[in-house]
């Protein structure tokens, strides 16, 4: 095979794309020319939809860069410059950026660092939100990609209304939205951030904030950093259709194709159901060859799971990963978690067809390393 | 014609790409896998032989988002939490927004305004220098792409160092990075922002800074902005040949076959001539059409052209710029000079011919609307 070509990634972005969302990016389009001030408009309205809001009580403010950049400019658009205190909670990487963040720009806050393999519950939040300190805002990831876990940000979010009812509720769902529901509105969320890589399918270059429109215009002179202003961003989008700064136009354009994909392919459900299957299909085949999952089987997580390194004197992961590699599948490598694990998503342009070839790779790779399948414990 | 396809865009950026720098985007890679990394390193590398550096001096730091977030990146970088006193060599837009940067950050600052049509030479800079300031960083741009202007860099560089050689100087070479000439040892340049979507012909979606090492290394710790940090980008560039957060890797993909064309096109020489054609026959057409051009005939810039708005009562802009982009000639909007302007640009992916089908529109379009010419001053 074309070492350049059809690789299939099985990570948490950049992930696979279609090739029409692909396709789309064939095309050059003025930054502040109306086929593209429209696009926006469009994007900025089915965001909305896919999460179930409407532009009465929430906006979406599309920004370039990272997820993380959306993530900081969050953090930094909600904090007043006087009376900021910020609540992380965390069981794992994407949680402890958030303080980093904080250290950067000097905003007080506390984290909390819940076990990296335990769900984040109202119960387990309930002490810290009524322990007497009154946050600007509350921050929390829903689907924590460094090993998978899905917080129960909905039952968090209505205690946070309940206990804390002048902070910011803000949610990370970089990797969970659109596939796994979440109710903005009972879950009292006031803003909701993810990309344009993760499971709507785009590419990466850009990610977005869905911010309850109230609070974020009670923002307005808190960010420390041009760049990553959402309410200056979202006050020249609603009055001029444009972006503040040079936006990439081309990843735009595949993300409109990729929201009329997702659309065409059942919306949230029919995503759901595709990596809920692909999900399926790798538990069981990896199972079989008895790679251990990080998680316990309460998890019902279906975006990224987190297997641990083999014990097998002959498993390398590097040499794993490569080979892997070199047969067009790409796992992730990078490990974030505090246990040996590495990790394996599912989300992406991926159908079991895919999952099963990943299966078989990893037995002839296994097979190659002289590792004896199944793995023994 | 589909409106969709094949617009001419004579603007700034995002500018026309060739169609095989567009295509080499249908390719989907993973962020951490080895041929990302490649594609990494060698842009790196290029972009310092075409800034004609080496990496024993300086290093190339890419950074996603905007060219806007590069800028804010430096003056966030460079400067120091105790002791920080930027100066800003404004003559437009772009060193206007640079003081808006420091605001953000509460950096301290001073700003000289110059005449939008005049370039910024050394001359016009001694006294500042000179009258016992001490500056943490002295901030100019190369091209102004508000007006067009071209500043004489270089030579108020060696100024700076003669005069403020504990200062870090920055050139914000957006518009002007591979096809206006800028010896960066001879005038001193400690920092150069441009963007992949300039005279490199990529397409947007992240910028890059070319950075002196050693003064990059002593700003550890500056930044206020964990998304904006350069040193700890070329830190972890340095440790792993990966970016901090995903990187926009379908636009990178773009760059790299960008760079070869440039390379396979002439380099810095063969960009420039393209260039300085185009902008002659736009130049020639215009000035016979009757269009004043907003700078004086001591104006050799090459990239973008301020044209006076025409006086007829039949003229109206924004008619003007519809019918044209209906006939697939995109041309620049927006305001930002003090005069009555609008802009065409002649970089990107532009040949003679699309210079003169472009002023076979204009006179269809001042035909259309009735506008006699050539145009009564």
């Amino acid at each position: 095979m074309d070492k350049n070509k059809g690789k299939k990634l099985f990570t948490p972005g950049p992930l696979c794309c279609s090739s029409s969302v692909k396709e789309a990016m064939l095309v050059d389009l003025g930054s502040r020319d109306i086929l593209f001030i429209d696009c926006v408009k469009q994007i900025r309205e089915t965001l909305l939809d896919i999460a179930g809001v409407t532009s009465n009580d929430y906006a979406c403010v599309p920004l370039q860069g990272s997820g993380t950049y959306s993530v900081e400019a969050i953090l930094q658009t909600t904090s007043p410059r006087i009376g900021t205190k910020i609540l992380i909670l965390a069981n794992g990487a994407y949680g402890k950026r958030m303080e980093k963040m904080c250290q950067y720009a000097n905003l007080e806050y506390n984290i909390k660092c819940f076990p990296e393999t335990q769900k984040i519950t109202a119960d387990t939040v309930n002490p810290l939100l009524s322990a007497g300190v009154q946050y600007s805002t509350v921050a929390i990831v829903h689907c924590e990609t460094s090993s998978g876990v899905i917080n129960q940000v909905e039952e968090v979010g209505k205690l946070v209304k309940q206990l804390q009812s002048g902070a910011a509720y803000f949610v990370d769902a970089m990797s969970s939205f659109g596939a796994i529901p979440l109710d903005l509105m009972a879950g009292g969320v006031d803003y909701l951030v993810s990309s344009a890589n993760k499971c709507l399918e785009g590419v990466p270059g850009f990610a977005y904030a869905i911010c309850r429109k109230n609070h974020l215009i009670s923002c307005k002179g808190n960010c420390r950093v041009l760049s990553l202003d959402l309410v200056e961003q979202y006050l020249n989008l609603e009055a001029t259709g444009q972006f503040r700064f040079t936006p990439p136009t081309h990843t735009m354009l595949a993300f409109k194709q990729a929201l009329k994909e997702y659309e065409n392919q059942g919306g949230l459900q029919g995503r759901a159901q595709r990596y809920k299957n692909n999900r399926s299909i790798l538990k069981k085949g990896m199972a079989k060859l008895g790679f251990q999952e990080l998680l316990d089987n309460e998890h019902d997580g279906y975006i990224i799971t987190s297997y641990f390194m083999p014990k097998h004197p002959n498993f390398n992961f590097k040499q794993f990963y490569t080979k892997l590699a070199d047969k067009g599948q790409v796992i992730y490598p990078g490990k974030v978690t505090d246990a040996e694990c590495f990790r394996v998503g599912n989300i992406g342009h991926l159908f079991p067809e895919d999952m099963n070839t990943l299966l078989n790779c990893i037995v002839e790779v296994l097979e190659e390393m002289d590792v004896p399948m199944p793995l023994q414990k």
